[in-house]
């Protein structure tokens, strides 16, 4: 009854809305299964995007023509820029977001695309023909063809749900679990794992005294996700910080015995860097207080998140510890927090394009690769849907360096040395985090897109524009000077030494005390200058200034590392008749088939010393 | 962990709503438990409220203080007043409704009600103690609670999808069932009995020809449900209409042998008038056509309700043969319809306050009684919750009259008849239509609700002053002439035949072709009195005038029927003891019991005998 599909994406979470949109976007025509039409784009834990790395991540999506940042933008209900204080490196956007109005947005987002068709059904069963993916069987036993297949089931197969000793099954809380195509991929030879995730209770936010919280407003002078100029929401609401403290922990504890985490009943492992509030009061006996973080659901709702007391805990020892934290004395819950066990893939059996390397056309993004969050998702679903595009167009594929984009990273280091535990992103994944900024996502990103024909020549000219534009403002620094007469006044109410003798502007604003405004107060030419552009420029300009020298120093690294990242091994490389190798750095190269001389590098148990056998091999 | 509630309403879609609403209004602590937040007040099949006689339910719900008519006013996305060409008794207040605000606006009602918590989990069990509900356990294994408990399950007790030969546990597509509270009922002594309602699918709009179709716009100048000043949205959207064929139908039988229906999977009773439309092409085999309504999910999703198109056939089936419609030639499917199945507790076991016979404190509301559709529901749920809370305080309870309300008709129906289908409502249950119109909803039941405490003494005033005024221009209508030069030229224009004397303008008015305005344009006192009332003052004036005998007459029968109607019976009366009563008779009184003389009349298989022997006992 379905005609056939270029590329059937499977599951209407992050990974599949960016998969199914990217494909459509590129031309294909694209048919997205999902369970439950009502529940696209649901954010499962906490309604919110990006932070630390997360929003390199959105930022990164949003320059090559994926929606994530354009939806979260659209439906922030606050905003922040974290790390401020820190390097620009550091800077990292996040929102807090209207969880109904996300998932709305996104999914008429994914109506205006003429080249998605919806289909509310549950996949069971892969279609395999010649070794090559080619559609699906679902529960209504229907079978759709398709050229290929993206795969993003999320915590959805054979999702078990965990509330202290009560278990049921389920793909989030009221859904149902997805079944059987766990089991028919490992029979096609597949490796499955066994993971877990948790989220915390929701409270009546009628029921807490914020008096006793620390406010925690949004930025003032707002920023934004996307590089387009799509139109922000005017007000923001306000956010409340409170601490658990001992009572809260040892109320806690007196659950541990009936916990599903500490009497074994969960056996997937948990995201370490988001744990439970059971295992931080574990891990970290010493420390007396944990954050807590109260974050509205939505623009007018009561709903309250509890970010940070994420829990499995029998619910009425969540309430009952949750009562001790300052503000929640009389709180009354909504629902309880629990823990999702659910199967992933390890990510090691795929290619860096996302295809796996048993089944040809078939791609797998988001949580079922092994990792959290949304964007993570996103970003895996929005590499998968162009590569199944470009795949079953025989174009070039698309696989992002480490050296160029967070995406790249993570992508890499799932391929390269898989995971064991769910997978989220940080900066210091990233060695070279000073270039991967969230300022220059565009620069580095918006011209691959582009070429791939998913970004408009006028958005890339925008683009070169914004760069042409700070690289005129730090020619100007570079080329002229300023007397110190005219500058030390300003230096002094800087709180910074003087000069004693006339300096170029670009040296003087390599001051950390220094912005390109306190600049332009003496230098009437600079003050025309920047008044033809817009902040965004301005502070390009100055970012590129002060950390030059670092920016310089990061390059010059990446160019030498360019000669083994560059260097291409033929992923059907015969590594067996390599006798130099050692053991099991010919096992882990054959498993992961490395696309690079890098890649190869990373591989663990791969040792510089077999990094030479290939080197001298292939020279 | 929770405190006791005064009650506990078990259910949140229409009638779980309004019945948590109206015990909270009245000053209840109310529990609202329900299996997923986000799907409080989900419309489970199509988008729209109201309709010939169910409008005149919502108009009856807002006139008593309940928000169904104000929920589905706020998300309006079209509006018509079915029935304008016929008598205003006829005239239905019909909206088309955003799915997804509707949910959004009716969660954030509830979250704005003090008295109101929220709970999500799934009731198990009823507590009984000494014969009164006194709280529930739910799967978390909580026991909560409660003075009463309101049950509202809506079609989630064991339910089970159907969609050709496939079958599926589920309340509704994508939702698990509810299980073991029928199993507990049943223990208890409660008789259940199986039901079952279908849906159409939904299509994609962009794969629609609307060219092919009949535009249907919404009236120009729009009317509302809500008596309350909330404000309207502005546009409007379109919908369809379009015809099957006798292709379409012969396409839907192929597929028969596989009907659930037709096999005899499906041994719940589905809704007579409401069929499915294989029920439709099986039934009314002579026509060659039936009508379809195109109908837009939402403001600006692409989703389509296929309304007429019920259907459980084979997905494929469904599809082939909607192609075959004008405009559907190439329709892409977003969601196949599909039948459910689910217990529903024939309602004969109720007392005409929604109360169970069996246990005290138990109140069933909505599709759980046997009844189908949200209007039903909801009003249903606005009684249980006040009877409950008017129970629990010893204060009166409400029971409203067949001659004041359809919301009477309804429960009447309900309690004295039982149901061996889905109930819905039409205007040919109302003997006393012509009194249960929706423009006096205000002015027969908002005195009643005031008298509960549920409306405002403002609002009182206001429907007093709207009758008052209304009064007031059919007084001078009544007391005022006019000669024949100035009203013959008016009645010449419009048609109808000239006076030969000087006439009251009430006389004159009574003609079909005259409207009030005409008049008032021979009579400036006239003009300049309505010029101080608005529209619906003015409207309810003329209707009083034009159907005045109409009225009169049906207030006499109404009179006349009062002395039985009045005529209350102990409900412990001991009807054994009457030995000339008929055997039926007093099997089925004492299973009615019921509250008044007219009840016991409406009783099947009491007689008018056996109503004589009734009234020269208790006389
Ligand atoms: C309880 C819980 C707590 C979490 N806590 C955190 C946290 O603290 N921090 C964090 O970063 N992340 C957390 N996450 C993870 C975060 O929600 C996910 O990383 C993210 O949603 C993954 O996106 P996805 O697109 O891969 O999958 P999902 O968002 O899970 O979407 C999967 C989609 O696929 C559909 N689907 C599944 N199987 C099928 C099938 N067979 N056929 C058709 N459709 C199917 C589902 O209906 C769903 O629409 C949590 C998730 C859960 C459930
Ligand atoms: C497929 C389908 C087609 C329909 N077609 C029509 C139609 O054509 N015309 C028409 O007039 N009506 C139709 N209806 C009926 C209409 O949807 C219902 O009459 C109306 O929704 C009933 O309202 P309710 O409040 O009684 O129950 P529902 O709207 O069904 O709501 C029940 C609520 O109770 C919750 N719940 C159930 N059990 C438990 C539990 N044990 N613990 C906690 N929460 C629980 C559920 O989660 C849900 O929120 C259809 C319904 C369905 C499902």
């Amino acid at each position: 009854m379905f005609k056939k599909y270029n590329i059937i994406v499977v599951g209407g979470g992050h990974a599949g809305c960016e998969a199914a949109a990217a494909a459509a976007n590129l031309g294909s025509s694209v048919l997205l299964i999902t369970m439950n039409m009502a529940t696209i784009a649901q954010m499962s834990c906490n309604p919110a995007m990006g932070g630390v790395a997360k929003g390199q991540i959105v930022r990164e999506i949003d320059a090559m023509g994926g929606y994530s940042g354009i939806i979260a933008d659209k439906t922030t209900i606050q905003f922040r820029m974290l790390n401020r204080s820190k390097g620009p490196a550091m800077w990292s956007p996040r929102s807090q977001n209207d969880r109904m109005r996300f998932a709305e947005e996104w999914r008429l987002q994914l109506e205006s695309l003429p080249n998605i068709d919806i289909w509310q059904d549950t996949v069971k069963e892969i279609i395999v023909k010649n070794g090559r993916a080619n559609g699906v069987v679902t529960s209504l036993g229907l079978t759709i063809e398709s050229d290929a297949v993206v795969l993003t089931n999320g915590t959805f197969l054979n999702g078990t749900i965990h509330i202290g000793e009560k278990r049921f099954g389920g793909g989030r809380t009221g859904e149902k679990a997805a079944t059987g195509l766990t089991e028919q991929l490992v029979s096609l030879g597949f490796q499955s794992g066994r993971m877990k995730t948790g989220t915390p209770p929701r409270v009546d936010g009628r029921s807490l005294d914020y008096s006793k919280m620390e406010e925690q407003w949004g930025d003032e002078e707002r920023g934004r996700f996307s590089f387009t100029n799509v139109e922000l929401p005017t007000e923001q609401r306000c956010c409340w910080i409170t601490y658990t403290n001992e009572a809260v922990h040892e109320t806690l504890k007196e659950g541990f015995e009936k916990s599903p985490m500490f009497t074994g009943r969960i056996k997937g492992l948990g995201p370490r860097y988001c744990p439970s509030i059971e295992d931080k009061i574990n891990r970290f006996a010493e420390r007396d207080r944990h954050q807590i973080f109260v974050e509205p659901e939505g623009w007018k709702t009561v709903e309250i998140y509890v970010n940070g007391f994420s829990t499995s805990l029998p619910e009425d020892i969540q309430l009952k510890a949750l009562r001790l934290i300052p503000g929640f004395e009389n709180a009354r819950m909504f629902r309880p927090g629990y823990a999702i066990e659910y199967d992933y893939f390890p990510p090691m059996q795929l290619d860096l394009t996302l295809e796996t390397q048993q089944i040809k056309h078939l791609f797998f993004a988001g949580q079922i690769n092994g990792t959290t969050g949304y964007e993570e998702a996103a970003s895996q679903g929005f590499i998968a849907g162009i590569n199944a595009h470009q795949r079953i167009n025989d174009l070039h594929e698309l696989i992002l360096k480490r050296s160029e984009s967070y995406i790249g990273v993570l992508i890499d280091d799932l391929v390269t040395k898989g995971t064991e535990e769910p997978y989220r992103m940080f900066t210091s994944r990233a060695e070279h985090r000073l270039l991967l900024r969230q300022d220059n996502a565009d620069a580095r990103l918006t011209p691959i897109a582009h070429q791939l024909g998913l970004v408009s020549d006028e958005r890339l000219e925008q683009v070169k524009q914004k760069v042409a534009s700070a690289d005129r403002i730090v020619e100007y620094l570079r080329t002229h000077s300023v007397d110190t007469d005219a500058i030390n006044p300003i230096l002094q109410e800087l709180h910074t030494s003087p000069l004693t003798q006339k300096t170029r502007l670009f040296h003087i604003l390599t001051r950390p005390q220094v912005s390109i405004g306190d600049i332009s107060r003496t230098d009437s030419g600079l003050a025309t200058l920047l008044s033809n552009f817009d902040k965004a420029i301005i502070e390009q300009a100055e970012i590129k200034v002060k950390y030059d020298s670092y920016f310089e120093k990061e390059i010059e690294i990446v160019n030498k590392m360019r000669r083994m990242e560059d260097q291409e091994i033929n992923p059907e490389f015969d590594y067996t008749s390599l006798v130099s190798l050692s053991k099991e750095a010919r096992e882990k190269l054959i498993k992961v088939k490395p696309r690079t001389l890098g890649q190869a590098s990373r591989i663990s148990g791969v040792s510089p010393s077999d990094i030479s056998v290939l080197m001298v091999h292939m020279s």
